[in-house]
């Protein structure tokens, strides 16, 4: 069978939770929705969090269809969805990796030091950070990210004394 | 608004391509649609891809409301699905960090060394991996998988030379 011939089933997914942020009072959390909360069980082994959410914001009618973006952050460069980590793709999962500051167990709710989504976003799924799966050790970027850091650790110091436009 | 009160949304997600993987040939390979392929450009800027791609082969009736599991890699360890890489999960959605071997953008190929989904997984997303964003310097991972290596590039032969039952 070719990808020319095949047809592209669909699927339904439910959000888990949902992300509530704050910024004046520097509160970054996901909260589970209380039947999936078992799921957090020995979470805490790890130091690292996966999130995926919901891009909400970013699906309106059309928006899925946006296949290619002009980089806000690379002057000239227009990069392919794939390319790229804009919320607007055909399925707006974003992805984010995150120290777990806590795990409240009794109430489902996962503290982040702070996270790259809208305050609601849906929580789709949460995964731990596995090195042996998720941590490169020989990597290449596009030339228009040379300069950004080879670690998340350093990335916030960074972003925040560059100036780089995310769109947002 | 508490996690006790809001109702958990649901989304509609489409496949934009699927894996073809021969292991008798050594082949590996994410096929896009053709009204996707205009996404891969510029991915070849970068030497490693995200996959998110849809376990369809663990969403039978039932699958999603598994919230723990007896994990066949650690005696005596049952994990939340949320602490573990399980394709039972309540949105089955499996993430898998690969280099790229090639990208045909005439006929949607990316070439892979190897992927952990079946022949025909239904493939969602494809991001690039950026270091700032995905590479974790200071990690801590549970017990359970404390002699796992460091690196996802010694992952392989890792896995090969010890007997790890992933429960596949």
């Amino acid at each position: 069978m070719t990808n020319k011939t095949k047809k592209n089933p669909s699927f339904e997914i439910h959000s888990i939770g949902f992300v509530h942020s704050d910024e004046q009072q520097g509160c970054y959390e996901i909260k589970l929705y209380p039947r999936f909360i078992t799921g957090l069980e020995k979470l805490e082994a790890f130091s690292h969090v996966i999130i995926f959410w919901w891009a909400d914001q970013h699906d309106n009618p059309g928006d899925r269809s946006i296949l290619t973006i002009q980089l806000p952050y690379a002057e000239g460069i227009r990069a392919g969805v794939f390319a790229c980590r804009s919320e607007y793709r055909p399925n707006p999962i974003a992805m984010t990796v995150m120290p777990i500051l806590n795990i409240d167990k009794e109430n489902g709710i996962v503290t982040l030091p702070w996270i790259d989504a809208f305050n609601g976003s849906p929580v789709l799924d949460l995964k731990p950070y596995i090195p042996s799966s998720d941590r490169v050790r020989d990597f290449r970027v596009a030339e228009w990210m040379k300069a950004w850091p080879e670690w998340m650790e350093d990335a916030g110091a960074f972003f925040a004394e560059n100036e780089v436009n995310f769109g947002n």
